[in-house]
């Protein structure tokens, strides 16, 4: 595997480095530790939204720094969870006052981390919520996982709550909202192709000349199972299907009460997607799919939901959540409602997403 | 090569339907003849702006076809020109009476057929002009070029033109302003992997594991010299210094007399980039890079740039001329004045490009 970088333990940080001087007139960079925040941090009165995640998955988290989206990003080394130190030194940069909202995907070091940053925020007076994302149907625990794995609903709830926090919805109201936004979104991925950490230089995983990996995780986890290569419309249906026949999906979760001052836990279900129901449809490439390829994948997937009585309303298609280089696809289908739909099509101006502004 | 796609002969086709369903509010297709259009064309009084080219470089250039940008574009199949008669009609479909320019990339069967495409406009009595991007300085004469070849300048020819379109710059205006973009764009690329055609599945051309094409073309057409993998940053050197080296440079094309029906030969002239200038610097992905990679490029590209007195004061980094899922990337780098900062900075919104509406 061949890379545009120079020494692998630089990648990430030469990266933010090329991003922060691309993008001077949205964002700043720190390091030690290293986060991203708005170039306007702290916006007095308006809660903020932070969220982060191992590097590798580019443009998420730092290219949704901005106006409309996320107030701050935390990038961890490639695949490896940002550090409590990371996600509180992002919480005192951009915190006006109205609280922090932490967007944290289903991953254990993930989830761990951004528990221990919201325990350090509350003993610092920064009042902070903690909403999970855990949208991924392809299986139930995974090699880093308990639960579902946070995948493509992520960037649907940074880009809707967002909006909302832009829009004045104070803490509670925005974190409602990221879990609704997050009972209401599913996601399946498939790889063609490994991908390649910079540090290891070796793929994380074999597949044949032939194969595919159907449920793939975003680190190249294994996903449901092993297959011989299928023509797209197969794979859009594999991948639609998973989703649209996902059935009620219960489990319990922790989420922090930043009163008292503790955890507590909640039981969330999702609903299964059913005809008449309005929904924004992501296709997402995993970093080496070129766009012509996903557009042949939203094709089917149109057909499917359309036969099905399923009104897709919105649409979202490109590389967004990604594995490196990966060759592969990814479908997210997400509920909606008219104060989504509103805050979907917000303003934002971000380094990789931008409308409206 | 693994890809998404069903049928070989069937991607051009599937990958436009599948982009006509995701973007019904801002396009149109036609098939037979092959040309997306904006859905609100013809506009009355507008001029209007066409390009084309073979497939496979996606988003270019259906992908910008939309408010600000292009009124039509005309797909072949992949890395095929497409023919006179897309041209012909795409140029009936938006004319809105204020005339048309087609944007034409340089090489050998995009100028012949859009050259036809102009005279049998004439005949019809369209009004087209005719303008030829050649801005990369790899090579001079390449597989199917003679002269320059035309890459990355071509996109932002379409961004600055499609934004005079727009504010009703008239029909000479606007020709004369793509010419202006032309001579002061240039651009050189590298590939880490080749690209495969769908319809033959095999690479365009063979690289081994630790070697790289300098100064490669979109369709997997050689360059300058095959070479070991290089860091990221001696890349992006030997590309910023090839375009910032690259001398003047004389060459004559042949543009279109829309008053006479005839074509004429103009003597062109390319000015060495000096100390003071101010650029819009272009890192483009070609297809199978992901973004973090481009902005390690970017990185060091900045610092070239300001070593040398030469202010970056617009960029754009990410994919937007590709060549399949081909690893590797292009520099672009154009002198700005007032006038196109202006007009880069103005509205658009296409299914690829969108912002300030």
């Amino acid at each position: 595997m061949k890379k545009l970088i120079n020494n692998p333990e630089d990648f990430v940080r030469e990266s933010l480095e090329g991003m922060a001087a691309a993008h001077a007139d949205l964002i700043k960079i720190n390091f030690e530790p290293t986060y991203l925040c708005r170039v306007d941090a702290p916006r007095q009165g308006k809660v903020a939204i932070i969220s982060g995640g191992g590097s590798g998955h580019e443009p998420m988290h730092a290219g949704f720094v901005g106006m409309g989206m996320l107030d701050a990003a935390c990038p961890g080394e490639v695949f490896t969870s940002p550090t409590p130190d990371q996600m509180l030194a992002a919480a005192k940069a951009v915190d006006g006052g109205a609280g922090i909202l932490y967007i944290v995907k289903n991953y254990s070091g993930d989830v761990m981390n951004f528990e221990m940053a919201t325990e350090l925020a509350y003993a610092e007076g920064i009042r902070v919520l903690n909403i999970l994302i855990d949208d991924d149907v392809a299986v139930k625990d995974s090699l880093y996982t308990q639960g579902r794995r946070g995948v493509g609903t992520t960037i649907l709830a940074e880009k809707i709550c967002g909006a909302a926090a832009e829009r004045g919805y104070d803490l509670q109201r925005v974190a409602d909202l990221c879990r609704k936004v997050n009972l209401n979104g599913r996601s399946m991925g498939i790889a063609l192709s490994s991908c390649t950490v910079p540090m290891r230089m070796l793929p994380t995983f074999e597949l044949g000349a032939n194969e595919m990996e159907v449920g793939i995780g975003i680190h190249g986890e294994p996903g449901r199972k092993r297959m011989d290569l299928k023509p797209a419309n197969e794979i859009a249906s594999m991948l639609a299907l998973s989703i649209l026949e996902d059935g009620v999906y219960k489990r319990t979760v922790r989420e922090w009460d930043a009163d008292k001052g503790k955890w507590f836990d909640l039981e969330l279900v999702n609903q299964s997607l059913k005809k008449g129901d309005r929904i924004l449809a992501f296709v997402n490439g995993m970093g080496g799919t070129p766009i012509s390829e996903l557009y042949i994948i939203y094709r089917k997937l149109a057909d499917i939901c359309a036969n099905r009585g399923i009104q897709i309303v919105r649409n979202l298609i490109g590389s967004y959540i990604t594995s490196l280089e990966m060759q592969g696809c990814s479908i997210t289908l997400l509920k909606l409602d008219d104060e989504m739909i509103e805050l979907w099509d917000a303003p934002v101006k971000t380094p990789s997403w931008c409308w409206g502004a």
